[in-house]
């Protein structure tokens, strides 16, 4: 049973090099990392609000207890303990899958670690300024971990979101507790008893509950490394580590590769989150931020537009199955509902994806006016620039190429759109716009916030 | 994104036909099964009581809230909700390697499916029956993954007892929940998504967590079942299902062997539940049981003893590493320990391993009445015959050879050596032996109570 690393296994000691190097970290204070952290924080907490009432996140709230303790779960009048307030939050903020991913990770980094954070802070009454920290060293954590297993690890099914997102939000939590190295690399050790999670459940209720199920393992493995339990204090490396038991096994260039320069702050400064402008498939983005673009900038009057075609990469194009969607998820599949809708409407909500909008747009006549074509994928079907072209009732043909969507690192949606996008959110769920706004000053306050604590309870009470 | 089915994967529909088959399942009135599941039963909240307090129960305890809910944790005041109870009780029962294992899932069994079910029972006061034919579907689905999954599984370093062990405790949870086969079916894919642990983490803290881990994951995913989630219908089998992520990959003659007769007790009735008769390493059982047969059946004088020698396949020696222990931890892993205490005292048990027993009887002159030699291992190290000779002051050899350890299928523990276990184990923990044969008494009247909670409650009132 006694387990031996081989000599030389070129991940030993790579857990603890990112323990360390997390384990001080401090964010200048006028960093713009502290602005990307806000966004995030707003940009999840709009989620959390929007997708409180779905199944999966009503169905993991009635496994946990409604008696007591201290941290905030959107939607419900109940506090909850930290680990129960993160499991909840986590899965409501990726149950409309509109929340944002980390491009290295691969897998949903907000949805998970920002109710896991959230939740610790509350608990502990923390500053803004250090869940501000420990956001930044959960992306890092993550990102790293991104980089070291993939593409491997996601190839091979894992749900990235449940298994590498996990261990990020242990870091970012232990870092949050103050634990320094030794209990950051047991809170990493800790989580890998925690994480798993298979793509197979991509498409039924368990795959938003996998962020919440992570969000939640990160709190309880921080939690118990605080309370002086580890694990193994080489997790990631040797025969039974995480790298093999998660089928990634990185040579020494790409473990050097992914170590050097360690410093939190990398990760997000680089900018491998990516926001969601739009609440659909992310295969549809491309094509629909053309569709914008000819709308708006070239002043096309939405009534004049008789054809949309739009060619996508075919392993996204297989995504989009639904042409004539039946409900609502098909209706987010749907290359055809999405970019029709943004004629009428200018735009495309939360509440385009409602039962009544369905049945009254999704008429064979608008979704005629659209057309999808399969492309060859090439090694990186997210990275295929993307040509859509509308032709007029005139006759006339105007056309645009997307090479970036808008919420990617090179063309980053503005705070005013995040928070247009939060307002969204709130509405969607019942709320009062004004209501919302104040809401969304109130947690743009975060990061400046002594205590954690108020700013939830001026959230609950507004 | 979207997955496919190998065309005519071996594996394809085996998880409902397990559902299927435990859907309906009632354990006849008189059938010995009961008074197995009852003597598990016994076993295991023994084991439970007495790792109330280790630090690893401690640690799962402070995570959760004590604020309500209506399930016993052993060792503590307040209730607690089904899964954290589940959680916490699950860990307590591992803490001290004291409870059973299954010979084919290689994980262990009850700690994982007793508090998962008692705890579910509690909560929905269900009938001790019922408990009872719950059991024996966990056991029956455990056994049956096993045989699918293993040896590859477990030889990869997955850790059965919080991967196969938690699907069958969620198999068998379903079932006390009365969900049918699709509630069944729904319970054991979402479980999918809770399961993972390592082999590494053995010998750290988390190790019995796995266990705790186990049970509340069985729970919940039930609950969640219950609650209409559900993950994909397919969890074994397909390029991510969990015969892929979890390293086995068996061929349609094992699959076909181990679907054969699919009839829930089967297993359980063919004895793959192996008790554990001593606190200490497995590898120890066979000596340990070797020794006691010369100094009872042969009626020798435990002072006339010079030498104790046994030969143990070599596999299993290199888990005893600590000829002289210096904690209670090493104590469990020394031959020399063990044996040479049995000479004191008659037997072994857990108040042998304490500080101050150990300081007394550790002795050099002691340990050195102990020789252990190492053998071939051959393909079954723990089937390996093990010959144990005692030299006695006369200069007389006796000697025997254990072929099945005492607990064992071939020759298990009698009602009242599991009683007497218990009683040792309530003792330990700080309780008057007539207390606790009053709570043994109790719990055997588990299998025939219409109420679960009553039973309970006489335990925490006792």
């Amino acid at each position: 049973m006694l387990v031996h690393l081989h000599d030389g296994d070129v991940a030993a000691g790579v857990a603890r090099k990112l323990a360390e190097a997390a384990a001080h970290y401090q964010t200048p204070a006028d960093s713009a990392l502290i602005q990307s952290a806000r966004l995030a924080v707003l940009d999840t907490v709009g989620c959390m609000i929007a997708g409180a009432s779905d199944e999966a996140t009503v169905g993991v709230a009635a496994l946990t207890h409604a008696g007591g303790g201290k941290c905030t779960v959107f939607g419900q009048e109940w506090l909850r303990s930290a680990p129960d307030a993160a499991l909840i939050n986590g899965t409501a903020a990726h149950a409309l899958d509109f929340d944002d991913a980390c491009t290295t990770a691969l897998g949903h980094t907000s949805a998970v670690l920002v109710p896991a954070l959230i939740a610790v802070a509350e608990a502990e009454d923390l500053s803004g300024a250090a869940l501000v920290d420990a956001f930044i060293v959960g992306v890092e954590v993550q990102d790293r971990l991104g980089r070291l297993f993939n593409p491997e690890h996601y190839a091979a099914g894992w749900h990235s979101t449940s298994t590498l997102c996990a261990i990020g939000a242990a870091a970012g939590c232990a870092h949050l507790l103050g634990l320094g190295a030794d209990g950051i690399l047991a809170a990493i050790s800790n989580c890998f008893s925690m994480a798993g999670g298979s793509k197979k459940q991509i498409g039924s209720e368990m795959k938003p509950i996998h962020a919440g199920l992570a969000a939640r393992a990160g709190v309880e493995a921080a939690l118990l490394a605080r309370a002086g339990i580890s694990g193994d204090e080489e997790p990631l490396a040797g025969d039974w580590g995480m790298l093999r038991q998660f089928n990634a096994n990185p040579d020494a260039k790409r473990v050097a590769q992914v170590m050097v320069d360690l410093r939190m702050g990398n990760a997000l400064r680089e900018g491998v989150l990516q926001m969601k402008r739009f609440p659909c498939c992310a295969a549809t983005h491309k094509s629909l931020d053309g569709v914008m673009e000819l709308l708006g900038d070239q002043g096309v009057d939405p009534a004049s537009v008789a054809l949309i075609e739009t060619w996508v990469p075919a392993d996204l194009a297989a995504n989009l199955r639904y042409h004539h969607p039946k409900n609502i998820i098909e209706a987010r599949f749907s290359m055809a509902y999405c970019a029709t809708r943004i004629l009428d409407t200018g735009g495309l909500k939360l509440s385009d994806f409602t039962a009544p909008a369905l049945a009254q747009f999704a008429t064979p006549e608008n979704l005629s006016k659209v057309k999808m074509y399969g492309l060859e994928n090439g090694d990186d079907p997210m990275g295929v620039p993307v040509r859509t072209r509308m032709t007029l009732t005139s006759g006339a043909l105007i056309e645009t190429t997307v090479v970036h969507t808008r919420g990617s690192t090179e063309r980053p949606l503005t705070s005013d759109e995040v928070f247009e996008k939060f307002v969204d959110c709130c509405v969607h769920a019942g709320c009062d716009a004004k209501v919302a706004a104040l809401w969304g000053d109130l947690l743009n306050s975060l990061p400046h916030a002594t205590k954690t604590q108020e700013v939830m309870a001026g959230l609950r009470s507004a």
